[in-house]
């Protein structure tokens, strides 16, 4: 969870959802979305970015990783919020520049670009990552808006 | 939909949810879960079943499917409801003796067994199947737990 005020941004909030490690696939899903629900009820934010996801050369994998996706996307979108996805690469390149990086990299420059001495996991800065990733191409896109509507006139 | 009396199987209801066309990834999954939602409110079931996904080769398509799937899975788990998931071949085993029947063969064995004229799609026909499938297994889990309680007197 990040703030941005213009180009300035400031950090909220991070942490990880874990999953349960028991019960049925059905209620393992439903936890999820109580946990997201719960952060959205709480931060009350005004919009979304979710990675969008490398899938990986085994199906059944991908299969496991869509279901969990699904909510994912679903629990903002139910509670109002624009969703913006993002692939990874891009993520990666709004952050250190480059669209290959370490899990090392992304950590040291969120934690700058946030100015926070810490952030819980590489889980969390990855999620603040996609975070500010949506903060540049936000506004850029409202530049880009408000410069087309400029020319309107 | 379905009603199972013993070993008496009823008809309520059959339908499939359409996706919309247009709209992003997050607000078609919401679109979804609305709508099983509308279904589950309606009819108040006890419990609910889905089939086990088959993992084609594409993982593109997994993911796909999985994302949806996720939704399918919470919807009746979010309202409470106990969620069994059958592998293909069992629910076409359950309905037609084999584990392979065409979807015809299928619809018209769910007409029969459920004394019903006609069944709005196969994918409607094929649900269909995996709740009286779903109702097979029950009845058969019920017994088994009964004759386990009688032996331990």
């Amino acid at each position: 969870m990040i703030e941005a005020d213009g180009n300035r941004l400031m950090h909220v909030a991070d942490g990880a959802v874990r999953p349960l490690a028991e019960g049925s696939l059905a209620a393992r899903l439903a936890a999820l979305r109580a946990a997201l629900a719960r952060v959205i009820d709480t931060y009350r934010p005004d919009e979304a970015a979710v990675e969008e996801t490398f899938v990986n050369r085994n199906p059944a994998s991908a299969l496991r990783l869509g279901q969990a996706r699904g909510v994912v996307l679903l629990a903002p979108a139910e509670a109002g919020l624009p969703v913006s996805e993002y692939p990874a690469n891009l993520i990666k390149k709004s952050i250190v520049g480059a669209g290959h990086a370490d899990k090392n990299q992304i950590a040291a420059m969120v934690r700058a670009l946030l100015s926070v001495g810490a952030v819980s996991s590489f889980d969390a800065s990855d999620a603040l990552a996609v975070a500010i990733c949506h903060a540049h191409h936000r506004a850029t896109r409202a530049r880009v808006a408000a410069f087309a509507r400029e020319e309107e006139r």
